[in-house]
């Protein structure tokens, strides 16, 4: 998904630390497009203490006096709001814009993501310039989040849904080859005879032990260097020692 | 998902304004269970400013001095790094996380979910008494989210997957109980304590053997019957043998 055709507008925010926090989430998730509308309060050092290396989201921010103003070039204006209202408007959850998104930047569009005042939130006449509700799903009883933690969470949405993360995830638990099964089964045997050595297990009555152990090493789908490291252990215990 | 089986454990805080803002992160997403080890400041006005009505998460928080003692009951625990490190421990995204913790509190599992130091992170050790490493997706430039933000975002989708995802699957492999933190890390130091008395090991000189081991069974997410069978190996080990 082009995130550049994301926008993150805050309406009437009132403490710069939430504008700052809003700027370094946004820039954690690829967004960089942020627009203020009618902000109450002045964008300076608390606000870049906050952004904490996301100046340049702040630097390039856009101030506008009103929603209209803001959404003038979108194609899709998005309204959050803490829970549904009485307006039955379309209500979507982070994970189903994502999901949209994906399509509407795609054939052109361009999005508005817009996050109301601390304490009031969006008016109805602003909810209604926009196309759809957003509601982050929360606790019933405790559903205000804060401002920039909501645009975390959506901005979240918006880079991993919108699979915009590469699959680079290398499988890093076995960074050495993985063990055959004669390996494995070489290990489990040599267990086996140790046990036996020490007296651990009965020959005669092995029991659930084996298989429990087999279940646990399968389970861990060993290595080459584990086995030789595990078979290196039963080596050094079936030495003689001096008591 | 039962999220009182889920703690949110937050490593050497150096800002109280974090961890208020975490308390509130927890409560917006039906967490309540905060575990502050080792802070650097004080939980005052500020934590409960930014807490913003999640008074009760931060009253009722435990603090401790080492990471060991937040973990001992927990069954799986799960360190959150900025990004992959040369240490191959398993990697979960926070949705895997969250799809994996629906079946591990089904089966009686307690999680931890461990936050280090604003600039540091967590160090080698701390990440080592993890089962599993968990990354938030990110811009790879700019990839260091606020701590807050962080635990926002994994309480966001242990919420949200957490009841997208039925606990269907029995888990077939650990039909017994996990094993808890304090128990297994009581089988790791036995087991190094027999490889000393062999001679596998040169205390002087551990190398990458215990390493590597913890790696192997942290990874297995041992059941306490399995501690038990393994324990009893190093214990007939120990036995004095005639030859």
């Amino acid at each position: 998904m082009d995130l550049d055709n994301v926008k993150i507008v805050m309406v009437g925010t009132t403490h710069p630390g939430n504008i700052g926090a809003a700027a370094r989430a946004m820039k954690n998730m690829m967004l960089s497009r942020l627009v203020l509308v009618d902000p109450q309060c002045p964008i300076g050092e608390i606000a870049y203490a906050r952004a904490s290396g996301a100046h340049d989201v702040l630097d390039n921010r856009q101030t506008v006096d009103s929603l209209e103003q803001a959404l003038a070039d979108c194609t899709l204006a998005i309204a959050t709001t803490a829970r549904s209202r009485s307006l039955a408007w379309p209500l979507v959850t982070p994970r189903e814009l994502a999901e949209k998104a994906v399509n509407t930047t795609a054939s052109g569009g361009r999005l508005a993501i817009i996050f109301g005042r601390e304490h009031s939130g969006l008016t109805n006449e602003e909810i209604q310039l926009c196309n759809l509700m957003l509601t982050i799903p929360t606790n019933p009883e405790f559903s205000s989040l804060n401002v920039a933690s909501a645009i975390q969470v959506v901005a979240y949405e918006m880079l991993v849904t919108g699979e915009l993360v590469p699959p680079t995830q290398v499988d890093t638990v076995n960074d050495d080859l993985p063990a055959s099964h004669a390996e494995v089964e070489g290990f489990m045997k040599h267990l086996q005879s140790v046990m036996e050595t020490t007296g651990f297990l009965n020959p005669q009555q092995p029991g659930l032990i084996m298989q429990r152990l087999r279940r646990l090493y399968q389970r861990a789908e060993l290595s080459k260097n584990e086995v030789n490291i595990l078979r290196g252990i039963l080596t050094s215990v079936e030495k003689p020692r001096t008591h």
